[in-house]
């Protein structure tokens, strides 16, 4: 049978993987796909690294409309990234009949509700494994493994940058600032770091995953995003002291009022499978109501993990490419024309639990008044640390553990708590899942 | 569109599961498969039972050919278990060009060729997920989620009732015996627990994660079994303070010389997350070529996690029906006319490390013979502990961590350190993994 072509858009780091991955296991691929596939063409804007990196065996073009208008070309990659000419070649390819497999988790978690219903009318398939934890196939799993359950939450560690600051400042005990300079000089983060640091790129993949997850349009416009910029080595250490791991995890829920989607530290016990996720590994738990509590774990980027998920995809499609169009498996796991309007929840709206640490004066009466303000709120204390204050030192820090309580309801007890004499600055609050 | 109509061979504890959870969750079910799935029929030797247990909303029947040869259902499940009848009936169902979903490992992991082949020539396809590790989608991830790899080694906790018992022994300190009683007590042992303490349910297992893992055919009678019943506490105490666990673990590996396929207790690494895998849960670790290491966690029994399997490949089925048959997602992962002939390495020639407990009299030279011998065999110690003999003892115990070694040259190195006569009785030897 011939083999299946494919035409890749940008051959960066993912690129080149699956360049060589493809050619070195493709006799290999060939046993499970049914037939050979084969990279044909390339699209790059700098043609002699592209002819290098594919060693000359493939057709280097520097326009990728050149790709996705070749009559020859069976499947687009697209792995460009960014938003618009991304999106103006995915259309493209998919006007013209292609199947389109991307690594891109910006492109669809803003711009998959229109990807999606362009490759329905087209009878076309649009696959993108590689837009989340990389090697780990949990598309799959919420697509396809889980589909018996009512998926009640998902939360992950799905990003790997943060993921080692944080395993880094826990074991050395550093600041933040002097971690991420470490994970830049090692290659764990980017130059530009911020998409990373600050929350984006988990939420990104996070809004995939809950589009998947619940049956509702992508809508990364309505996640709440913190970053890690703000943890202090001293949160981590008293976190640890109480039994806990901080985390930066993407949490998605089903309530009855909506559906959470929000990025941020968080404590997890540290008996919890997940908590001992360290480095740039990733982890997802999915909680559906029949399979109860499964985890997946693996390498969440890097050039061949990546390449694993973007050739399963080309797999995919390439095994149930006849599949009539109204079968193919729904790219968002559930048929666009079953997908539901359950809302987003806002952030004050959201119930969890708290790790507070407040800086105050070392002075009788004050534990009194934090915890007098906290009972008027009705919030209940979990648990409390109150650390002896350095010989000569004024001020102390008080650690609380809240019961959970609604976000806006902590966020005003907590102005009270800031508006008291004797407490110093802000106070720090840092949310906690018990996963179970 | 008209609902698929399923057909239950067995309601016990999976088929009601299967029952419950495809009610409760239709909607969610049909949203995603894009038409309904229902059970119309059910065959079980226990009728008023079965009646009982589907609300009188099925039709119920005694006999399992009455099901496979309806010509209104399009999906047969078999729930049998054991083998004569389940394969009889399978083979009827699949000659009648009905899918098939089964849970049954038993009858995969020995008919399973026969079965696969009769469905390729009638262009139906088998499922079989709930078959291994109940609620972890693993034969979906290695036939569809790693396709891109050549797979290196499959490594897994994959019997929840051995799982829980070592975990009870660490936890308590107890023996065996007494644990099992527990076990049974709490539901977590069968009352013959023979095919889980002994290793072959995890055997069936492991030999069908083998054949998808490798593109072999499945080949039960090749398998190492080795289970749990010789393990003493103090081993796990030992192994411990060497800093590593004791897990029945089910291991393939793809060599120079042929496939290992083997369950046995093995020591591994405390730090390893499947290390930390506890009570009756399953993990399953796959290291591929380019995915690297990850690992997949989650109930690998019960009613409903099982269901979660089974329903996964109904709507699986459902989905793809009108795939042409060349185009089936193929059942073993490997096209059919593509498996290899890679032989399965003997237990004997199996590369591997050792825990070795040696009894031994407590007098000067003991350990010097000892030594002596392994160094002749060539076998290098990583590690050593010797216990200080309890006041009045004339024995004590040696332990020794070997590098790796061949099975046959450990073997006869055992033999030599037995027949020393300053050592009592035989010497135990668990096998040990660092998985990485």
């Amino acid at each position: 049978m011939k083999s299946i072509k494919v035409g890749l858009l940008g051959i960066g780091t993912v690129g080149s993987g699956t360049f060589n991955v493809l050619k070195r296991n493709q006799e290999e691929i060939a046993r499970r796909a049914g037939r050979g596939i084969e990279i044909t063409m390339v699209a790059a804007r700098n043609t002699a690294r592209a002819t290098e990196l594919t060693r000359g065996e493939v057709k280097v073009v520097n326009d990728g409309n050149l790709v996705v208008n070749d009559p020859e070309i069976d499947i687009v990659v697209e792995l460009i990234g960014g938003y618009d000419t991304a999106r103006d070649l995915v259309l493209k390819a998919i006007a013209n009949g292609k199947h389109v497999v991307t690594a891109n988790k910006a492109l669809i978690a803003t711009h998959g509700n229109e990807i999606f219903k362009a490759a329905q009318e087209k009878g076309v398939m649009v696959a993108f494994e590689a837009a989340v934890a990389g090697g780990i196939p949990i598309i799959k799993a919420l697509r396809e493994g889980l589909t018996a359950n009512r998926i009640q939450w998902v939360a992950g560690i799905i990003n790997g940058t943060t993921n080692f600051i944080l395993s880094e400042m826990r074991d050395k005990g550093l600041d933040f600032d002097v971690v991420l300079k470490e994970a830049q000089r090692l290659g764990y983060a980017e130059a530009d770091p911020t998409f990373d640091i600050e929350g984006v790129d988990a939420a990104h993949k996070l809004t995939i995953m809950a589009s998947i997850a619940f049956g509702i349009p992508v809508q990364f416009d309505k996640a709440h995003v913190e970053g890690i910029t703000k943890l202090q080595a001293s949160d981590i250490t008293y976190a640890e002291k109480l039994g806990y791991r901080i985390k930066l995890l993407g949490i998605t829920r089903q309530t009855e009022k909506g559906i959470e989607l929000r990025v941020h530290p968080t404590l997890i016990p540290a008996s919890r499978l997940i908590a001992n996720v360290e480095g740039a590994m990733n982890a997802v738990v999915v909680r559906g109501d029949a399979v109860g509590e499964a985890l997946y774990y693996g390498k969440g980027a890097g050039s061949e993990p990546t390449a694993s998920a973007v050739i399963a995809d080309l797999v995919d499609i390439t095994r149930l490419a006849t599949a009539d169009p109204e079968h193919h498996v729904p790219s968002l796991a559930f048929q666009l024309n079953a997908m539901a309007d359950t809302p987003v929840l806002p952030m004050s709206e959201v119930v969890t639990s708290y790790y507070l640490r407040i800086r105050v004066a070392d002075q009788a009466g004050v534990l009194a008044d934090v915890t007098r303000i906290l009972a008027d709120s009705t919030i209940s204390i979990d648990a409390m640390l109150q650390k002896e204050p350095g010989e000569g030192e004024q001020q102390t820090d008080i650690i609380m553990l809240t019961h959970q309580t609604q976000e806006k309801n902590i966020e005003a007890a907590i102005a009270k708590i800031e508006a008291l004499s004797t407490v110093v600055g802000k106070v720090t609050k840092i949310r906690l899942e018990e996963l179970s």
